[in-house]
């Protein structure tokens, strides 16, 4: 897409420290990082979230973002996060799908989730219900 | 393998609320979600995580969990996080190979990241060639 900056960023058009390529995938430093190390994976293709991405594109990005997160590991770190975010609510800012891949350090204070709570009496089955639904 | 809890939801040893279920990926609610719907998609095999997980296996999970966000989207909620811990640092508590696919909620406040920062002068490219020799 003419005005996507990842799309932006796969063409050369803008800057970016370039990781790892292949036929399908793109990889880059997060110039943010949540940990030195920070890669983005993204596929070639102009795909808005997971939702719209096709599986066999999906596929060839989650193993790219495998590779990444072995060598990640080997940065060294202690430890790897493979993260999706889709839509706003979600934390997803730039909308060509990109799966984030980021080495963790121990006790680096990045708590991930807060405030997990168990299910009510029954709620579990009408959610699961819900989801099923859907599939 | 004997004493996994996962191994064992997954051959019905241990009680849970599943939402999936194919040839090779197994899809559960996670006790204690971060929002109601939050599932855990495995494979049926054990893994210990990402890195030991075969390429198509790997696949075949996150074709699952894809389909598993698309419902979630449909709960309904406004956004969805896939994300994947590997090891202690990274949040990682069972030890067998597990996709978090979580729906979000607009405002729910769960930040996921803190503290990102841009990257001091030529650290981006040191930090990208090493990185690369591990891939």
């Amino acid at each position: 897409m003419d005005d996507c900056i990842f799309c932006k960023i796969i063409r050369g058009e803008i800057p970016s420290t370039k990781i790892y390529e292949d036929g399908d995938a793109f990889a880059f430093l997060d110039i943010a990082p949540v940990n030195v190390g920070h890669t983005l994976v993204v596929p070639k293709q102009h795909f808005k979230n997971v939702y719209e991405t096709p599986d066999e594109v999906l596929q060839k990005v989650m193993t790219a973002a495998k590779k990444i997160a072995e060598a990640l590991k080997a940065l060294p770190s202690d430890g790897v996060n493979v993260t999706i975010n889709n839509d706003s609510a979600a934390g997803q800012v730039v909308f060509h799908f990109h799966v984030h891949v980021i080495p963790r350090i121990a006790g680096d204070g990045f708590p991930l989730w807060h405030s997990r709570r168990p299910y009510n009496e029954g709620e579990a089955k009408g959610t699961a219900e819900k989801i099923m639904r859907g599939l």
